[in-house]
């Protein structure tokens, strides 16, 4: 079973690395520790909320974005029909990584 | 600022209404206290990322469905552009409300 914590934390992940940001500049940034971030981006501890929007304006990316990514992700892993994921994550994926 | 456990917890809210179940069947279901859930949907308490999966199951809606719903709720808050929005929510919208 798909958890939330893991895709979120993959794409937070990803979206840094497009960024060419460490984890210790982004921490920084989120007023957050740098432990508790690479925990986050590994799918190992929850975010809250608070904290998911300050870890999305650190990476200057909208939070609908990262949670369209994070939905593109569930849609491919639960199977849903090709329309939905084919629709969605090219237009997502241009959005959140032609701002980097 | 929007944070993810208000809009999630109103989206959960909405088609667990759009089923015309109550509070009690959908907690029984997802193995979790009425309470919890009540106040999952109010926005008040943070749902872990197993409970959430457990309340989509209890739901019968794709995981991905609900972080599309969840997304699009952002982007018109987050004032994305029109066509952002206007691509995902009509799509998502008919995939989680038709199958009720």
């Amino acid at each position: 079973m798909l958890l939330f914590r893991e895709v979120l934390g993959e794409v937070l992940r990803e979206i840094r690395n497009a960024q060419a940001r460490t984890l210790r500049e982004v921490s920084k940034d989120a007023k957050v520790s740098l432990g508790y971030l690479s925990e986050i981006e590994r799918g190992q501890k929850e975010a809250s909320s608070e904290l998911l929007a300050a870890i999305c304006e650190a990476l200057d990316v909208p939070q609908a974005n990262v949670l369209m990514l994070v939905s593109e992700r569930f849609a491919e892993a639960e199977g849903l029909p090709a329309a939905f994921p084919d629709v969605v994550p090219s237009h997502l994926a241009e959005d959140v990584y032609s701002a980097l």
